[in-house]
């Protein structure tokens, strides 16, 4: 079963159940609004050994850092700072000793330096594969919110840096070249905190998501949250070093934020953030009103870019 | 290495990572206190096949119902409702058709039952075996809030249903009867959600948990963490029809409720609980200044007994 698939199915039977407050299933997280304009967000990601890592290619010190940083990562594209995580961590017999303290020196280390507490969690035994699961916790202004559903037609769209290196580090792993600067890079994504809670800020900012199964899958899910279309000048794709077109549309695990923002203040945006971070903001098309078009040079192509799957 | 130790090496680990509002580690679940004398509660628990459950005798609908049932007694032990979760599922290739939707079936006929929300997840592939990680979150009064250190000498200790029949069905299991009366219990257990908000608005009550390693195991973080000592009188122990006595005292996963309360206002609890209920509670011991010590007719024995441990 497709994983989207399976998560749909899930989506169906979810709607006989009371909302108790909080905002459903669609966004990076769910929201639950508190009193006094305050609101909390929460994500669940999963990894699995042979799946998202291979244990062999990953010092558990990075794979702790990594499972936190794709949490976060989900918290900072709603535009909010993560505040607390739980860890359940499930672990097969015979790994070698020290493991997990590796791993969680790898993951407090991260958590220390995003400022995230770490307030629960579980430990099991797996039969086969290391298997983590985190719940990532986020709090901010009701007002900083951003979700997938609200791109507009005129927003200008942009990603908040250049895209593709973990793919490309993940083909030099699974190549047998686990220690190139583009393996390192996806050994060691690194969340979107500040840049995330900045864009929340900004009220020109209307759709927003972390780049976890590349622009091709990911810009997707924002079209189809905002019924709304999108044009992609493929040219302007902001390609990393030693990347492809190809890893910047389709790879996935980049970390970065994909957005949408007000096509009138989209200049001034990305100036500020320049001024901010000491970095560009990478305009890469537009939002229109339905459809998704690939164009070079300003003119439709037939290509047709299709995102990560997981299984 | 054991799953205990595990656990302490992190919260050693934590120490040093802010707090952000919330209450450390040390209860079945960690607490956000908000304005207005509200607080949000937050628990997190991994279900591994072959661990917590063998595939072959637990029908996906029941692994669903159970995985949430567990989850959702931690929070009703801190004496506030259960309003919602995530859950995170990990499935090997080879799954059986239908089995996901199947597993989903289940949790959420239990969600509706207990008026639970589904408000995230994660769903990825695993090397080999089943791995569920459910983290659900309660809210109520922050003055409801029972924690595990609040027990006091004096404080007459309570159970709330008669134990041990979750083990006695596991041993069915384990001999291959999959269908007995016990073997149903271990595989459908349903969390103390009315009896722990009711106890948790009792001002007499002061230490609760829910009991999913066994008294002998569980008395035992109370006194920790509160710093006294207990009497357990033995032969006080309700144990279910079916079971032994070491059943009850050291068999994991009856998610029934352990919870102290002062030794003055004990039988008036009683009496009311039963009113309410219908049912009655068991008083099993008292909380002392120091040590644990198993009686049978009110004299001390030499019986040292151990709960059940997971790995």
């Amino acid at each position: 079963m497709h994983e989207f698939e399976l998560i749909a199915a899930i989506r169906r039977r979810c709607c006989d159940l009371p909302a108790n407050g909080f905002e459903g299933i669609g966004d990076d997280c769910a929201v639950l609004p508190l009193a006094g304009g305050e609101a909390l967000v929460f994500t669940c990601d999963a990894l699995g050994e042979g799946v998202h890592f291979l244990r062999a290619a990953t010092p558990p010190e990075e794979l702790g850092s990594k499972a936190l940083a794709v949490n976060l990562s989900d918290v900072a594209s709603m535009g909010v700072r993560p505040v607390a995580t739980l860890l359940a961590l499930s672990l097969p017999d015979g790994l070698e000793a020290g493991w997990a303290e590796r791993f969680i020196d790898g993951y407090t280390a991260l958590a220390e330096r995003c400022g995230v507490a770490l307030i629960g969690g579980d430990t099991t035994r797996s039969l086969d594969g290391i298997v983590l699961s985190i719940t990532a916790i986020g709090r901010g202004p009701q007002s900083q919110l951003k979700r997938r559903r609200d791109a507009r037609p005129g927003d200008t769209i942009f990603v908040s840096d250049r895209l593709g290196a973990s793919a490309a580090g993940l083909r030099d792993i699974l190549d047998g070249r686990i220690d190139t600067p583009l393996a390192a890079i996806h050994r060691n994504p690194l969340p979107e905190i500040e840049a995330g809670e900045w864009l929340g800020k900004r009220s020109e900012v209307h759709a927003m998501m972390d780049l976890s199964d590349g622009i091709a899958s990911d810009l997707r899910h924002i079209l189809e949250a905002s019924e709304v279309g999108a044009e992609v000048e493929v040219e302007a794709v902001p390609v990393a070093e030693g990347a492809t077109l190809r890893d910047a549309l389709c790879g996935g695990e980049d970390y970065k934020l994909l957005f949408t923002a007000d096509g009138a203040a989209a200049d001034g945006l990305a100036r500020d953030f320049g001024a901010a971070f000491g970095r560009p903001l990478y305009p890469i098309g537009r939002i229109t009103d339905s459809g998704l078009v690939w164009l070079r040079n300003s003119q439709p192509t037939d290509e047709t870019w299709q995102g990560f799957r997981h299984f």
